[in-house]
């Protein structure tokens, strides 16, 4: 048997991220002991009846003593609130983690409360799925996904260097960035496609001559991909946008500008403008299936009967 | 053995459609025998080597002879001057169909060239994948998808449905459409979404301060499925644009008012506004996965070892 990682992590948040990390890490053999805590009592009952972790407490505070590892989970806007409630409670040597999609603002809003002898390593692993809650959950999450650690200045390396381990056994690549530098290439990645995705959806919505059962029955690609990033979790994406709002501006500004263009191109016909656009955005894609992240098989399987 | 529903289908241009068309037609034993014609000679050669077709023709004109149905399957901006070729050597009493993704300029482009005696019965099958060309094509493209059919006024009923009939063995659901609704239903669904999509590519693309290879090693959900939007045949989806224009700048405009409204929800902080809007797009995507048009998998299934 190889030892664990951590005799002991606490998860701050049973959501989506949460769960399919309790799943990866007892696949992995990768901690002595988990335990758990969720704002909510409902989820809380669930995480207990589907036995997700070893213990599950009922305040913050409770969960993280004599914790090796602390990973807070919950929306990016409740990180500081959060931290502040378990910080006394804290052993010393211990690590706080994160898993939160914007890293500035989770630093300016955690760090000021960890405590003398505690380690901080926030940390980003970019993986999800539409669903959320305790249940959505599952070990293979993290399989072949990045993981992104953004250490501050003058954290202990081998306070990272075991974080390190314990995503590499839950399956991810890790990376280390720099925060300001996660945040604009997330911006581009992640946030500007999703408040796209989610604005497209509520135009559909919106739009009375096209019947809401029409737009669902014939949702071709497309749109039906649109709608899968439009369901995400409402409140972390919220926390989002409000907690990388420069980036996410910036970004879509360059947006705006480019759209702008492509529809002057559609109303003055220009055929060429489109087509060369259209075939350099083609060559991208080639770039990430070579880069592994995504696969070439046609639409993923969807809409087959076999 | 059932009898086939033409004893001759002509299929004219060969890509990711026609070629799931010959590979769903033999499934389904639908036709005595399938001809083609690729206006490249490294297309028909193609489709020779992999005998997509029972003969592959190097004119038009040849591959529709005595043919029961012929399918236009090449982009839209081309479907007036192939009708134009094809339609002195038509079978009196044959259909005539297309596949493409507009409907209203596909039939004032080929209406006025159809023969006295020759039916014209307008599709659009509702199903895709960012691959194209002979090789791309598979039996199960149409299983469980939508196919469209938008006859003008005063076609021959029995045509329309024979023709239903085939998609139907071809394994879509088959509804009937006026051709300016559909143009207005596709805008929605598929034609603004796919320009959304290239130019969100296009913008990661430009970003010099995000290098490419970040943007593409960190792609995470989000992008990575704008991207395969974004890497269509850029040919089709250039006609589609100049052909569906109307539709797509109206809601393309209705987008831009949107996004307006959420940027600047972001940028005064209002987020109240960004979780109901979130919220509201969500209970869409439910209605997708009950509509049964694409999977509640987690993550379809990508990205895991298994």
């Amino acid at each position: 048997m190889t030892q664990p990682v951590y005799d002991r992590i606490a998860l701050i948040g049973l959501g989506l991220i949460a769960s399919s990390m309790a799943h990866a890490i007892r696949r992995g053999n990768l901690a002595g002991e988990i335990t758990g805590y969720a704002r909510s009592e409902a989820t809380r009952e669930t995480a207990r009846r589907i036995n997700l972790c070893d213990r599950i407490f009922d305040t913050a505070a409770d969960a993280v003593e004599d914790a090796d590892l602390v990973v807070l989970c919950v929306p990016v806007g409740a990180m500081g609130p959060v931290m502040e409630e378990i910080a006394p409670k804290l052993k010393p040597g211990a690590t706080v983690s994160d898993v939160g999609s914007v890293k500035r603002h989770v630093i300016e809003a955690v760090q000021p409360h960890i405590p003398q002898g505690v380690h901080f390593v926030p940390a980003h692993p970019l993986a999800g799925t539409e669903h959320s809650g305790p249940e959505a959950g599952f070990a293979e999450l993290y399989d072949n996904r990045w993981c992104l650690l953004v250490p501050v200045e003058g954290t202990d390396p081998d306070a990272v260097e075991r974080l390190r381990t314990l995503w590499e056994g839950m399956g991810a690549n890790v990376d280390e960035m720099d925060a300001d530098h996660h945040d604009l290439v997330l911006a581009v990645t992640s946030h500007a496609p999703h408040l796209i995705a989610y604005t497209m959806v509520g135009v559909a919505d919106d739009l009375r001559r096209v019947t809401d059962s029409e737009v669902i029955k014939y949702s071709a690609a497309g749109f039906r991909d649109f709608t899968r990033i439009a369901a995400s979790d409402p409140t972390m994406w919220r926390d989002v946008f409000l907690t990388n709002k420069d980036a996410t501006l910036e970004i879509l500004g360059r947006f705006t500008e480019e759209l702008f263009a492509l529809q002057r191109a559609i109303r003055t016909g220009d055929g060429e403008h489109l087509h060369d656009y259209f075939t350099r955005t083609r060559a991208i894609r080639r770039g990430i299936i070579e880069a592994g992240q995504d696969t070439a098989a046609p639409n993923f399987g969807r809409g087959t009967k076999s």
